[in-house]
């Protein structure tokens, strides 16, 4: 059975998930690439480097995020959304947008991560990261699912 | 330690992984959409039915096709590529992707699907399927990992 989620089991995937793709385009190119990310109910918070994402989406702001959880062929959901990216400069925005990233990814660290002291910048306790801070809201969202069940599959 | 894939490792995760996302784009929209696919080392094949990525794939054929694996934010694999979306009418070639899609579907329908008889094309032990077939020979391909072992993560 095929069926479209409603806004709340749109909201619970978009929490539940750690891993989400950003679709970009610019000057005939289509790019597709996988991010960390942490949603608190308004923006999509990224952190990343410099690179080809960052550029393409500086030229081209308007990008689709999707993600996606099967447990099989059969029974899997998806959410595909698309925004706007906004870089934030240091101010009151990044340093928010860093709060929400910590609190989601600390918990979700490997015990290897953990171990290794590896410098992954969410570890150190101070307010600002080294890198770029950038978020997007938005504005239309989608999801749908199939499931064999009489419950759609959740993912958890 | 991030790194870069070779050759070998792409092929190795493209023919692993089950679910890829398409990422196309029409008129100032880019789309990017989850699809189940199988590989066989030339083409990415998938089988669908009318609706918003076909029309778009249509319309512009050029493609982003991308696929990840993640063990957690420390270890993970992605393979992200570029190639022409190509529809495949009755013939040889259709016949021949239903061949790999039948081959690399059946094996990992989930045993719900398989007692509840679904209607699901692959089941059939018919030459042709109901619905769109297309494949997406990728003309490039690029591969990154990142991993904390001396290893790196390969998905299993």
């Amino acid at each position: 059975m095929f069926g479209k989620m409603n806004t709340a089991e749109i909201e619970q995937l978009l929490r539940q998930q750690l891993v989400g793709r950003i679709g970009c385009h610019v000057d005939g190119l289509t790019y597709v690439v996988p991010v960390s990310y942490a949603y608190d109910g308004d923006y999509i918070y990224c952190h990343t480097h410099e690179g080809m994402k960052i550029n393409m989406m500086r030229k081209n702001p308007d990008v689709c995020f999707e993600i996606d959880s099967a447990w099989n062929y059969s029974n899997w959901q998806s959410v595909i959304g698309w925004g706007s990216f906004e870089e934030l400069a240091e101010g009151p925005e990044r340093t928010q947008a860093i709060a929400v990233l910590r609190e989601r990814k600390l918990p979700m660290l490997s015990s290897e991560t953990m171990h290794l002291g590896l410098l992954w910048p969410f570890h150190s306790g101070e307010r600002d990261v080294d890198g770029i801070i950038f978020r997007i809201q938005l504005k239309e969202k989608t999801g749908r699912y199939e499931t064999t069940t009489a419950e759609p599959f959740f993912a958890t």
